[in-house]
C-alpha cells in the first residue's frame, strides 16, 4: 500500500532531495509539502529541477492534516525543530533531518548548540538514525533522528574498529572534505561560485564542529569510556560528497579486515580491496559509501578513506532508508539509483 | 518479462550511462558488455561508480552470444560501427548511438564524415532516433540511429516551427553551449580540468560542426525546401547539459504557442510560460527537455533557449526511450529519474 | 611622480581588483579607501589575498581628505555614485566604474535605470571610458565614465564594422557567455557555487539587458542612424572572462581585415589570424582583449568571437587605462601583466 | 643590467610559469626557449595566453648557444634533466625545476625514483632551493634545485617547529589538498574535467608519494635524527593552489609563536593571527604562502594549515627568487604580483 509522505521544510537542498528520491520510489507518495516562507509557491517555482512532477503545493505547516500522513519528514534548521516537532501529532511517524535529536544528554545538545533543549523528552523518546548500527530500534521508532552528513562519514570508518578494540583510542584524527551543498543554501560570501570555486580552506577546525557532539557520543557509548577525536573539516570547490581521510593507529591489514567483515551483508556499503582508495565522484546522487584502507609506511599505522553523497546516504537518502523501515518497506525500496557519473 | 540487453562499447561516458540507467529499469538486464581494449576486466574496474552492481566482464563482441540477447545497444565510434553492426545478426534489434546511421543518404554521410559509408543498405534500413517525431517508425524497426545530442536539442527547438510555418527559414542561428562530457573520455590538452575550468571557447564554428549533417537532413524534409541554418558550438566548464540559443524571426507569441501545443503531451518535453527560461542544472542526469521562448525587443524576433542532458535525452536516454519502443514496453519505462540538484 | 589615488567603494570586487592592479603600477600609491559598510576594517579582513601590501584602512567617505588624492576611482553602485561624485570637489579627477555616466542622454538614463539621473550636468561632463576609441578624450577629461563590461566586449567587436560599413546593421547578434564575477560580491542563490557549478542559463533575454543602453548610443552615434543590435547573456560556470559570439551579415574577410587593421597598433587589443577563436582562459587576470573571426558555411555571414576578463579590461583594467591617460602616465603602465593559465 | 635567460622545456605549465613571471620582470628579458617535440612552434601556438609577448620561437636544446644565456632554467620532467644538465656548459648558472637535484643522497634518489642517478657528481653540488632556508648557498651557487611543491608547503609549516624542538618528531601528519595543475599537461583520464570536477580523491597515500624523499631528508638533517613524517595527498577540483592541514603534538600558542617569529621578516611567508586561517583562494597567482594555526579541544595538539600557488611559489615563482640571488638583484624582483582574487 503506498504510503503517505509530508515532508516539512521542502524548500531547501535536502527537501528537494527528499522530492527527488521520493519520486521514483515504488511505496510512497508525497501528499503535503511545507515551506514557511515560501507558502503559496508551488515546488517547481522554487525548484525548477522538479518541474516534471505533480507535487502538492508548498503550504504552511498549520495547514496540514497530518490525519492523512503516514510518515513525515522534517528537513528544517536546529531550534525551529524541536519546536515544531513537540507539536505535531504524537502517533506521528517521523524522520528527522535536523540535529535536534542526534544528542541523547540534554547537556550535551546544550554544550553543542548553545541553549537549552525545549524537548528533552523528545530527545529521549528518539533513536540515532545511522541504520546499520540502529536497525532494530528504527524498525520499531516513532521518532528518528538523522545523523550529520560528516558524522555519518567518520563512524562508518570507525564503529567496527572501535568495537573490536583494534586502534588506539586516544590517537584518530579525521581529516574532512566536504562538498559545499552541506552548507545548505544559505546565501554566505564563501559559498558564492567566485569564492570558492578554484579555493578550498578549512573551517571549524580544532574541535568546533558540532558534529563532534555525535562522535563523542557514539564512540565513547561503544567503547565504554570516553573517546574524543580529532575533527578538522575543509570545504571544497565542488557541489555533493564527503571524504574523509582518518588516521588510525592499528595494524593496516586487520583495519581492513574488520571493515570489510563488518559491511560484507550490506547493501550500501562498499569496501574496496585493501590498498585501493575510492573518490566521490563515484557516489554522487546515490546511497552509496565506498571505503578503502592503506598502510602508512610507518608501521602500526593505517589511513582510511570514506566518501559518501551529504545529501543522500549522508542525509535525505539515510532518511528514506530509515522510513523505509519504520514503515515495514524494504530498506532498500527507491534508493538503488546508481550515482551520477561524469 | 525480462529483456535481455547487450552493450557495445561499454567502456566510453555513453555506454557507462546505459548501465546506469538500466540499473534501475524495471523490465531491462544486462546479460552482455564489450569493451574491446578493456576485455577481461571488470566494469567496476573501468568504471568504479558501478561497483554495487552485479555485472557480466567485459568481453570481444565476437565472444558474445547474440542468440540470448534480446536488443543490443551499440556505443561505438563512427566508422567503426557499421562494420561491427555489419557484422551483427540480421534479426538483432538495434539502438545505435554513434553517428554511422543518422543520415540517410550516403553522400551526405561522406560530406561530413570524410569517407564512403560501409554499409549503405543498413544506412537505408534506419530508422532516425528523435523519439517524439517518429515512435511509429522507431516501434517498428529493427535498427535504430540515436541522433546527435546537439541535434536533438535543436531540432526540439525548431521542428515545429519549420513544419507550422512560423518563422523565416533563411535566417536561423544556432549558439549552443556544451559541457564536456560530450567530447567523450578521449584525452585532449582542452578536457583537462586545468585548461576547460575556468575557460570557455568556441569549436567547429562556422558552419563544420557534423552534427549540422543531420539538421540539413531533417528541416530540409520537413519544409520541402533546402533549409540551412547558422551553427556555432561553445565548449563550457561544466559536464552534463547542452544549452541551445536560438535565434529566429517569427512572433514570439506564435513561437511559444507552438511549441507548447506540440509538446503538451510528452512526458519528457517541457516548454516553460512564456518568458521564462530553463538552465542546464535542471535537466542534469535526466531524461528531460526543457525549452523556454522570449520576444526580442526587436519585434518579429524570438529567442527560443533549450536544454538537455546530453549523455541522458541527448544519448543513452533517448537510446532507452526508443529500445522501450521497440520491445514493446512502456516508452518512458527507467527514464522517470528526476534530476540531480544540486 | 607617484600618484596619489583614492578608492572609493574598495569592498567590492572592481575595487580589489583595482587595488591588485595599483599594488604593482610604477607611478600610483594608494592613499585612501572607502567602503561604508566596512568602514573601520582593514582591507585584508575584507580580502584576505591583499594581506601582503601596506594599506590604508578603510573608511567612509567623508573621513577622506581630497586634497592629498590626484585621482580618485569610484567603485560603488550605480544610483548611489552620481550623488557621491556629486560631492566631491569639481577639481578631482575621477575614473568611475558604475554605470552612472556612461549614457550621455537623461532620458536615455531613467530608461535603463528606471529613475531620473540626479547629477545631470556631470552627466554631460562625462567622457565615455571605452579608451581607444576616445583616448583623446579622456586625456584631457576630469570626470571619465568606465564602459559596462560586456559593453566593451560587444564595442571592440563591432564598432570598426559600423563604421565601416561593412556589416548590415539591422541583423546583428551578440550572444554573450558571462564568468560570474561580473555579478559582483552579491548574495543570490543563482551565484551561489552549489548552484551556479555545472550549470548554465540566460538572463534578461530579448533586449532587457542595460548594456544595451551603451550600444544603442554608440552604434547609432557611429552609424549617424539608429542601430539597434539583439543581445542575450548567459551566465557561465567561471569566474572571470566575458566571450561574445556576434553574428553578422557581411563578408567575413573584409571584417577580418577591418578589425585587424582598427586594431593593428594597440597594446591591448589582439586579433587572431583568420580562422582562429579566442578563449577565456587565454585572457583571465589581465588586460588584454582576443578577437576572431570566422567565416560561416552561408556566404555573406561572419561570426566573431571576442573575449576580455570583465574585472580588467572590462573594468578595473580599463580604469587604470584611462587614469593614465588623464594622469599624463604611459597608457600601459601597470596593466603589461600577462594572463594567468591554466 | 638585463640578465638574459633560456628556459628549457617551455611548453609545460611550469615552463609557461616562468615566461608568465619574467614578462613583467624589470631585470631579466628570455633570450632562448626549448621544447623538444614543439621545436618549431611559435610560444603563443602552444599557450595563446602568452600572445601579446614578442617571444624567441621555440627550439631543440641543441640550438640554443648558451653563451648568450646569463641564467638557464630547466623546466624538464626528471630523469631526462640529469642528462641535460650534464651535457650543460659547466659555468652556465642553472635552477632547475625537477626533482632530479633535489635529493643528496645518491642511495635517496634511487630510492624514491626507481634508477639510479646518471650525475652523481652535479648532485652533490647542487643546492637546495627552498630559499628562505638556503639563502646565502643559493647566493653562491650555480647549480640551484627546485623543491618539490609540496615538499616546500610541509617544510615552511615544519621546519622551524623541528628545529625549536617544540613538537612531537615522531607523530606529524600531513594531509594535503593539491590543485591540479600540479599533476602537470599530462593527458590522463582522472585529469579530465568531467572526472575531476566535483570530485575528490587521494593518490600515493600510505607513504608512496615521492616528495616524502625531501621531507626525510631535510627534516631528519634538521633534528639530527631520522623523522619519518605521514603524507597523505589528495587530489582537488581545482587548478592552482596546495593546502596541507599538519597535525603535531606540541602546545598550539608555542607553535604559532615560533612559525611567526621565524617568517617575521619574510617578504613572501605570511602567518595569520592564531585561530585564523588560510585559504588557496587568497595565494592563486602568487609567490605568497599564508598559514594559520589553531589549537586542537585535545591540549597539545595543534593543526597548521598551509597554502601555496604550486605553480608559483610551489615552483616557478620559487625559481624566480633564487634565480635573483644567484644574479645578484632583488630578491622580490618580479614577483609582488598580487594574487589573483577572484
Amino acid at each position: 500500500m503506498t504510503q503517505r509522505i509530508a515532508i516539512l521544510g521542502a524548500s531547501g537542498y535536502t527537501g528537494a532531495e527528499l522530492v527527488r528520491l521520493i519520486a521514483t520510489h515504488p511505496d510512497m507518495k508525497i501528499v503535503a509539502l511545507s515551506a514557511d516562507r515560501k507558502a503559496g509557491m508551488t515546488m517547481d517555482q522554487v525548484f525548477p529541477f522538479l518541474r516534471h512532477l505533480d507535487l502538492p503545493p508548498l503550504v504552511k505547516i498549520d495547514e496540514i492534516d497530518f490525519s492523512g500522513v503516514d510518515l513525515c519528514f522534517c528537513a528544517l534548521p536546529h531550534a525551529t525543530t524541536q519546536l515544531v516537532v513537540k507539536a505535531l501529532p504524537r502517533d506521528l511517524k517521523i524522520v528527522d533531518l535536523s540535529a535536534d535529536f542526534r544528542l541523547r544528554d540534554p547537556a550535551d545538545y546544550e554544550k553543542w548548540y548553545g541553549a537549552p533543549h525545549a524537548a528533552v523528552e523528545l530527545q529521549a523518546e528518539a533513536v540515532y538514525g545511522l541504520t546499520e548500527f540502529y536497525r532494530e530500534e528504527i524498525r520499531a521508532a516513532r521518532l528518528v533522528a538523522g545523523t550529520g552528513c560528516n558524522a555519518a562519514t567518520g563512524q562508518y570508518a570507525l564503529r567496527p574498529l572501535i568495537s573490536a578494540g583494534v586502534i588506539d583510542l586516544d590517537d584518530i584524527a579525521i581529516d574532512l572534505k566536504a562538498g559545499v551543498s552541506g552548507a545548505g543554501r544559505s546565501l554566505k560570501e564563501n559559498l558564492l561560485h567566485a569564492e570558492l570555486s578554484g579555493g578550498t580552506h578549512s573551517y571549524s577546525a580544532g574541535g568546533k564542529h558540532r558534529h563532534l557532539g555525535e562522535f563523542d557520543q557514539e564512540f565513547s557509548k561503544i567503547a565504554g569510556r570516553p573517546v574524543l577525536v580529532q575533527f578538522t573539516p575543509h570545504l571544497l570547490p565542488m557541489n555533493r560528497g564527503i571524504l574523509e581521510t582518518v588516521y588510525v593507529k592499528g595494524d593496516p591489514k586487520v583495519v581492513h579486515a574488520t571493515l570489510a567483515a563488518a559491511y560484507a551483508d550490506e547493501p550500501f556499503l562498499k569496501v574496496l580491496p585493501f590498498g585501493a582508495l575510492p573518490s566521490t565522484r563515484d557516489i554522487a546522487g546515490s546511497n552509496f559509501f565506498h571505503l578503502g584502507v592503506v598502510g602508512d609506511r610507518i608501521p602500526g599505522r593505517a589511513v582510511i578513506v570514506a566518501v559518501l553523497d551529504n545529501l543522500t546516504k549522508g542525509s535525505s537518502g539515510q532518511a528514506i532508508q530509515n522510513a523505509n523501515l519504520m514503515l515495514g518497506l524494504e530498506e532498500t525500496a527507491g534508493l538503488m539509483l546508481a550515482p551520477v557519473f561524469p
